[in-house]
């Protein structure tokens, strides 16, 4: 493959109209080559348009096509071979082992939803036939399930460039609905976007599907964005990044003449509490993997500890100083961008300048050769200042942590409960000790999508049970995940055929279950037909 | 019981200290006793303040025990015997037959929501258990289910006193999902409010619960319900009435430093599309049955037919006579209340006032003595006009339907084509017609919660497959209905927890599986412990 640094708008390869920009090499800070174009609204508008024709066909797909689609576009992603894997290490500065396993995350997502799809479930079809003779009214036949929303926008995400990007998470999700898709490629890895747009353009030929399923938009700045969301033919967004990005779309889509459902993830600061018997027991343990977590990918994940809470005690000393001198060997990492380093540069200042504040362990220092090197490092402050200072709950993306020390357990419980919405909260504890503090699991069960037990929050499983979401500001919306088969369900919405003549029901409605599924009928759920 | 026009703030009465007001009988248009006392802000607070402290024992109470509870508010309902009905008809005009069928649905809908919550289905428990050997990273033990919102705030609807009031839909589908609700009762049935309140005090203090799982809150205006909603207690609202109501919440809610999700039904023009064959044969029957739709209560449903879209011919001109010959014959019907009954006068005006609106058929006129009372119609237009004129497409909420005459097939799709997002959409037509007219019916898909065949829209069904909603202006959610169980999944999210103790797991997802429910277990469904 050959990237071109042109738009797909519709199964068409077409140069921007709205000027050049470059892919930058983070470890260098140099240009990567060719040029990329930037679109123009009416390829925005051109795009919808396509997506819009195709939604109706698209949606009535049967299941198990769609799972061949979402299956060949992860072998077209793998057929990409070395050179997509080189591209990613270029464009991000990930080694070779993250590009390859996040290649490996994304196709396993895709054919993992390609089979959940088929199973049914996602479709919730339910049935309730017809009661004629009822009193005093008979019920008419009554059939519903999930039907695709419509065309999606999907923003890819800076942190990763495969699994929150072009064939990610969401687009998987969009597609395994039946829901058209058109990709905002995140313009810190627009050559790995082009990649993986020609692999999902040869899917969507190979598979006899209408181009308008798929198309790539780039451009610099929220322009080319703005204008995707506005177009009245989008139906829902999926994003991934800053509070700030996922505000602005939320904003946009809320004042719309038909406003539409925005699934932001925008991270958090994901506090870690450690209880004092685990701390007691196994601090070094502790320490160790925090550290781990907190400085895994630069500390460039939605899920990074970038908050621990605890009560002082010579537990937390241990923790502290175990902790200080693990980060002491951490080399400098490449951060995604310039924009992401100022703003970890930017970060880390503001939260060394609020009130009582200490900086007490560093990684090693930034290195000076171009490359957008950052040090990783420990702050910690008083629960009193913390619980008067809402600065110090602003998440700073990278390997930065501020532990926050408590006098007593009644401050420990203070400083949980005056946690903002996170996508998880961490537990370090005894078994005993989640019994005792079951106030304080139970206020920290309010706040967060995940709670992890004796684990470190990084790590998002693609699995069924992954709930990758949480409160607001976690996510705009904390009744949905963005990772996992449950992710499914943000892009359909039900609906009901009532007196409808059996031989014209969609499949999933049909009483011989031509599809066999499993379904609801008359309150029972039933695998059989009807 | 009686009635004594105070607040129920937490399970205490207490007199509202923002003035007085009277409900009215629309019949007469008298006030009627007592007065009603307005809550000011302080009671709103303190009614958010308690459910906020009692929402974490209310979400974790045992489905059998949230069940016990719903059963008991229906018993306490219908406990409050023919007090209850006498008011519903004094406070809204229906006839006793009427109210006595609402009072029905609304302790059917509390009882089928019992019955539904102990299967567990609603709780989507998710389990995928530890891979500790897998490569290249092990899978941790994680494990998800639906977690209760938290407090929801309901407001209740003017047409449906029983139904989508105080212990209504929302109320039902929030106390399921297992969260505290405080209910904006709606002015246009004060007493009806304070009765069923009364009714839901009882169960909660039979059940044993805190007061504060329920409040209720009244006043005049838009005030009270809007101090509501920006509290930062309330983590969802369910609204069912206007356009202009339910938007003015979701602006208020997205505004909020914590945007919630607004579910607001707000009601819809459900097109009735007649094609040829269907008219040329049955073209009297189907006026027979138009017409019990459009003058049912008197045309105060969300999903009366307001619009009838048919081509010119003989079979249309045979309906528009039937229909005109049976609307002669209807009587004067009372309205809710004054503005209601303003508002479809008004309405009215506004569609006959546009370019080519004719009204050819109206029924018996409003009676002249005091009672709101209103005269029903039916109006003509061209399909040129009605694509041209979007003011068309505005719901008069009330007995009135317009219908637009097409020239031909092709300007039957564009009228179709051009509807915006609807409740419901109905099909008159042979089967045959259901075929050949594909490409209208895929377009009737994408507007429509529910597609009706041969039946009209009034009527709606309260089951596992009812979906009551749909795409904007019909609802703020498509993907939500406020009717039917699938509605318990608007106050609901999901929470997962990763290398959790088994022994302090949730009971829905302990191995042993104590709750007795199906769950989905490594990607297949089972009722078995793990």
């Amino acid at each position: 493959m050959t990237i071109t640094g042109k738009q797909l708008i519709a199964g068409n390869w077409t140069d921007g109209r709205a000027g050049n920009f470059y892919g930058v090499n983070p470890a260098t800070g140099e240009d990567l080559q060719p040029a990329f174009t930037a679109a123009d609204e009416f390829q925005v508008a051109e795009a919808v348009h396509a997506a819009s024709a195709c939604a109706g066909e698209f949606a009535n797909l049967a299941p198990a096509k769609r799972a061949e689609f979402l299956n060949t576009c992860a072998d077209e992603i793998m057929a990409l071979g070395d050179e997509l894997l080189e591209r990613v290490s270029a464009e991000t500065g990930y080694p070779r082992a993250r590009a390859e396993g996040e290649r490996g995350r994304t196709c396993g997502q895709l054919r993992l939803f390609a089979d959940w799809i088929v199973k049914g479930e996602y479709l919730d079809a339910r049935i309730d036939t017809a009661l004629p003779e009822r009193q005093p009214l008979p019920r008419p036949d009554l059939r519903s399930f999930n039907q695709a929303l419509g065309p999606v926008a999907v923003f890819g995400a800076s942190n990763f460039p495969l699994a929150f990007s072009v064939a990610g998470g969401d687009t998987a999700a969009a597609f395994a609905a039946g829901c058209p898709v058109i990709v905002k490629g995140h313009n810190s890895h627009p050559g790995t976007s082009e990649l993986v747009a020609q692999a999902v353009a040869n899917a969507v030929k190979k598979c006899g599907l209408p181009g308008g399923v798929f198309s790539l938009i780039l451009g610099s700045g929220t322009r080319v964005g703005a204008e995707l969301v506005k177009s009245p033919g989008i139906k829902a967004v999926g994003f991934t990044g800053s509070l700030q990005g996922g505000m602005a779309l939320f904003k946009l889509a809320n004042e719309r003449p038909e406003p539409i459902p925005v699934f932001a993830e925008m991270g958090s600061i994901n506090p870690v509490v450690l209880l004092p018997e685990a701390l007691k027991a196994r601090a070094e343990a502790i320490a160790e993997g925090f550290v781990g977590s907190l400085t895994l990918g630069t500390g460039q994940f939605c899920v990074n500890p970038g908050l621990v809470i605890a009560v002082e005690d010579e537990g937390l000393d241990r923790f502290i100083a175990a902790t200080s001198a693990a980060l002491a060997k951490v080399p400098a990492g490449v951060m995604l961008n310039k924009n992401t380093l100022a703003g970890y540069q930017s970060g880390v200042a503001r939260l060394r300048d609020q009130a009582g504040v200490e900086q007490v362990a560093t990684g090693e220092p930034a290195r000076g050769d171009g490359g957008f090197t950052c040090q990783a490092g420990l702050l910690t402050v008083t629960a009193k200042e913390f619980l008067s200072n809402h600065t110090l709950q602003e998440e700073v993306f990278g390997p930065m942590s501020l532990v926050v020390k408590c006098r007593d357990r009644s401050e420990l419980l203070q400083a949980v409960s005056a946690l903002q919405g996170q996508l998880t909260g961490t537990l370090q504890c005894t078994e005993s000790e989640l019994v005792n503090y079951g106030d304080l699991v139970d206020v920290l069960r309010q706040k967060v999508g995940r709670v992890v037990c004796n684990n470190f929050p990084t790590g998002v499983e693609v699995c069924h049970s992954m709930m990758h979401g949480g409160p607001f500001p976690a996510a705009t919306d904390a009744r949905f995940t963005s990772v996992g088969t449950m992710s499914i369900a943000r892009f359909v919405r039900p609906i009901c055929f009532q007196n409808y003549p059996e031989a014209l029901l969609p499949d999933a409605l049909k009483n011989s279950n031509p599809l066999n599924i499993c379904r609801l009928v008359n309150g029972e759920k039933t695998c059989d037909a009807v």
